[in-house]
């Protein structure tokens, strides 16, 4: 499929047409650049709902309890499930994204498992561009997941407009939720097995959090076991939308932002890499203070050519 | 004081000069780069031991005791506590690090807190200068202490040798210890608090983790309380600077090379602030595709000055 056929097709939503996009745009192939020139015009109006929270938290079950909920709305719906790479345990986390398997068969709802290879440690670049795509086909909501672990988690709220915090009654460690920078991230807390004693308590804990600070926030109890607290999560989802709509276009310019930056820094380093005497002072030789180094390195970038675009 | 006063005074590990000297570098005070000239010519031999650990996890009074061990063996020692700044909750978390101030009138004990403002979710960069500063005095033994929250625990393996990291018996949540990326930095582990029930469990519970790779861990349990492993632990960090030498050079090398390109990533970062063309288009203004925004704004700053050095 040419380019020139991917596009049209990727907006009549055809999930070929878009997992092929995908794939072009994750591995790098060429014209990835040309294909994105093609989706940034498109108007682009999907939710994008972001959900966090540690693993064992049932995330991915609550996700296939929100896709039930939006499909009956009649919503055209994606979920992107991003997995943190890690050389030992990395892949192992990918399994329970099976489950959301019921929902497969359905053309209106694209499943995708992507792998964050990102080696500023957060989201990779593509993931950014994924979501874009997922913009362009058309979708009216798409759900970003991502495990609780490290900078991923934090680099969520770049790409979603509402992030959800999933946690459980029985998360006995209230440093873990808790923990500088996560918290500040989630728009709404998520007390999930709600069905589990200590739910109360938990919802509890999230208010006194806040209590001393400027916020109220949202904190919803869910049960996917006894179906309750679904239909009054995606209602506040959508309030929260509506009431905060200045906040997350704010946000979404913030992200915009963030994004460019990141494709300049990996520019950088990639001109690093390949002109031989940055990369020799980057290795630190011939020059001992790095701060020194470093303007040598910003030097030769200028002269060389390394920086030009390639296509 | 004048930096060509203030060098040869921390070379002589003159506290008020050291501490100083920190402030100018911390602060990005004027000469600081001229400082710093002055010390990475000089020699660098010490060991520098990073420590990692949930807070709770009796991390300070460890150190107390790894103090009191070291300098019966004659050492000069400094410790640097990072914290990782957090909105919300950031404070908080330095209030135990003044436990240690049993050692704090001992001239051969330099201690000192960093609040971590690294914009990007890692280590500051000064930290890695107060780390080569604090070489450049002459200590035989740096320890750094960060708190086990995100990217700062990450980082640690930038500026230490030999990466600790302490565990408690009851510390119930696997996912916690195992998360992915933490476990993998770390050269020894030390479950602390091994006077608890459970401390053999843990033990065990780690060479497990192990036991598929072909690593095998150092493991290390201490109880500050009964005095017990402390000995054993020093030993322990010592066979491991011996016997994995060639592993910490080349760790060494790659730390400082990760270092200046860190450098490299905030001078470009600044520089695109600083030139109102390039920060037009990294606010997403005039260029809808972010890659060929990116592409611009890489234009603009090799033709612009902004990536000149300013002292």
């Amino acid at each position: 499929m040419k380019i020139s056929e991917l596009l049209p097709r990727l907006q009549q939503n055809d999930s070929l047409a878009l997992a092929k996009a995908i794939s072009l745009v994750e591995n790098r192939r060429k014209d990835y650049k040309r294909l994105l020139d093609g989706i940034y015009p498109l108007p682009r109006t999907a939710l994008k709902i972001g959900i966090t929270g540690a693993p064992g938290s049932g995330k991915s079950s609550l996700i296939e309890k929100l896709i039930a909920g939006l499909r009956e709305q009649g919503l055209n719906l994606a979920v992107l499930a991003v997995d943190p790479s890690s050389p030992l345990s990395g892949g192992a986390l990918l399994g329970d994204r099976l489950r959301m398997i019921q929902h497969s068969n359905d053309p209106r709802v694209f499943i995708r498992s992507i792998a964050n290879r990102g080696h500023l440690g957060g989201l990779s670049l593509s993931t950014h561009e994924i979501v874009d795509l997922l913009q362009a086909s058309g979708k009216d909501v798409i759900i970003i997941e991502t495990v609780g672990v490290g900078q991923s988690e934090v680099d969520i709220v770049n790409v979603a407009d509402v992030v959800l915090m999933v946690i459980n009654p029985d998360s006995g460690d209230e440093i873990q939720i808790f923990k500088a920078g996560i918290i500040e991230i989630a728009d709404i807390f998520v007390v999930n097995k709600s069905d589990l004693a200590g739910a109360d308590n938990k919802v509890a804990e999230i208010r006194n959090y806040f209590a001393l600070s400027d916020r109220d926030p949202l904190v919803f109890p869910t049960s996917v076991k006894e179906d309750r607290g679904i239909r009054e999560l995606l209602a506040g989802i959508r309030r929260f939308q509506e009431t905060e709509a200045g906040r997350i276009r704010d946000k979404a310019a913030r992200m915009k932002a963030s994004y460019i930056e990141k494709i300049v820094i990996e520019r950088v380093q990639e001109a690093m890499r390949l002109d031989p005497a940055a990369a020799a002072l980057a290795r630190g030789e011939g020059e001992g203070n790095p701060q020194r180094a470093a303007e040598r390195i910003l030097e030769l970038l200028k002269k060389g050519g390394a920086h030009d675009k390639k296509n």
